[in-house]
């Protein structure tokens, strides 16, 4: 496959994507081919800076930068030969068949609904993230990050996407999915979670089971926690913020490593034609490789396809 | 000073309360006293069975129960006969000092605001709860869950109110307060927080840092993190989730153990007219006798007349 790697994207771009990128050749087999999209002059640089041949990779030129402090929308359409339009571009045209990016969120949700689109029926494209579970198992937590102001009614879907997402990628049969909310009684909540309970209670496209709270994240309960991009990306951060220093007070065990975001990457964008993911800001050059290892994984799960067979089956 | 505790809140009560409220007699002077309210026959029976004598306590009965499944208006208003019905009528006359209770938020909040009221000027009264930074210092969370459909006006007051609580309480000086977001950048997050941002922008009411991300909540950069009171609450029980497992797992050193939500045992009620406890619903014994010790110590801390004093002078 072609993995489709946006380098000038992150905090710590371009060191971290190029690092990241030589470090991902390891472990892929020599029939993949990592392509680099940016400004050719700084990647040759990075790469001659660590002895890597440019021959390992493709490299496709863009000579102007969408970054975090860009507009999404206006960016997108008026940098053209830049980064992450060249990137949708190719992937829309299967000239890679994934795109990873580190940058800038919002105009990779953008750049997606604008090439290759949303998959039929599909209200809001959304990003999950696993948690892992005291017992062993994994959770799913959706949205967090691409919708700051869900509406009740793309919550409802987050909660059909997650289960998909469950059932499908993490092999849970007909998974619980549970509306994150700050009370567990029906009624609590804010006014866009009371919306949602109800279009999600006696709902027959998956196994509602009700509001649960965050205190309950890592326990059996559920296996897809839904929740507005918002909240979710609150809760993803506070995750790293709660790893970062029980990693630095050497507080972590073989349960506590699973919350290390390094070892995802990022994230796949679920609910569009194709394979995207979205990577941390500030994502490290390890992050940057599983990141890339995800683009692979991601791709090979079918998980668009998986998504839209299903939803097919979904009124 | 006079301890008033609500009995029959708490998803342990009254085993919980009743217990905690023993064991704080062994911390607090012989000058104070402790007021029970709730149903007399059950508060008896559980000192009975413990070997107490009520003698050591003030028992107000109660006959009427507000719990978590009431709805805070309709109880208050209804259930005339009830535990927080006759403890908030008692903080208004001066009967009790201060009134805690692990039961329902909203409820305590209804019950504040139709008896002492808020302070001259607060839109909303707000929980604060108190996070421990990396640095040894402290910081303010503010609201953690009495406004889950927060407005940016009041959201603009929490920072205000949390500023206050951070000068007088916490001691620090000129306290920086930061708007917790998806994104540091202006313009990101939800509308709710892109219009909070821009009253606090250029405010001279306090000092006013910009937007901050949840991965910073242990760090230097804000003494204050203002939130909207379901996000707030998000946090505060994530941060319970995090701290149980890392329990469990004997993962907790010094600073990790100031996250033991037991050892504060409950949240002063912020902007109203006296001492007002709220305390987490699944509260233990240790985290009742803790929510009484608090109870003592924001009364003697005069966190109502200092917030009513800087209200008044500012616009």
């Amino acid at each position: 496959m072609r993995i489709g790697l946006d380098v000038m994207g992150g905090d710590f771009a371009p060191k971290a994507t190029v690092l990241g990128a030589i470090m991902a050749l390891e472990e892929i087999p020599s029939t993949d081919r990592i392509v680099l999209i940016g400004q050719k002059n700084v990647i040759l640089n990075e790469l001659a800076e660590n002895n890597v041949s440019a021959d390992l990779f493709d490299i496709v030129h863009a000579e102007e930068i969408i970054d975090m402090h860009d507009k999404p929308i206006k960016a997108m359409s008026h940098k053209t030969d830049s980064n992450l339009v060249k990137g949708f571009s190719m992937l829309k045209n299967k000239e890679i068949d994934s795109l990873a990016s580190a940058g800038n969120t919002g105009a990779m949700l953008v750049g997606a609904l604008g090439s290759v689109g949303a998959i039929d029926g599909v209200l809001r494209p959304c990003l999950a993230t696993i948690l892992p579970k005291e017992d062993g198992r994994k959770s799913v937590l959706i949205d967090v990050g691409v919708n700051p102001d869900s509406k009740p009614e793309h919550m409802f879907q987050f909660g059909l996407i997650g289960s998909i997402y469950s059932e499908k990628v993490l092999g849970i049969p007909s998974p619980k999915v549970g509306l994150l909310n700050i009370g567990e009684e029906e009624g609590k909540g804010n006014a866009r979670c009371i919306a949602a309970y109800e279009l999600m209670f006696g709902s027959t496209s998956y196994n509602f089971v009700g509001n649960v709270e965050s205190r309950k994240l890592f326990k059996g309960d559920c296996d897809v926690f839904v929740c507005d991009g918002f909240v979710g990306n609150m809760l993803l951060k506070y995750t790293e913020a709660f790893w970062r220093v029980m990693y630095k007070r050497n507080l972590v065990d073989d349960y506590m490593e699973l919350f290390n975001y390094e070892l995802y990457g990022g994230l796949p964008l679920l609910g569009v034609n194709g394979t995207v993911i979205i990577g941390h800001g500030i994502s490290s050059k390890l992050a940057v490789k599983n990141m890339l290892l995800q683009s692979k994984q991601v791709f090979e799960a079918r998980i668009s396809d998986r998504l839209k067979s299903a939803l097919s089956h979904t009124k």
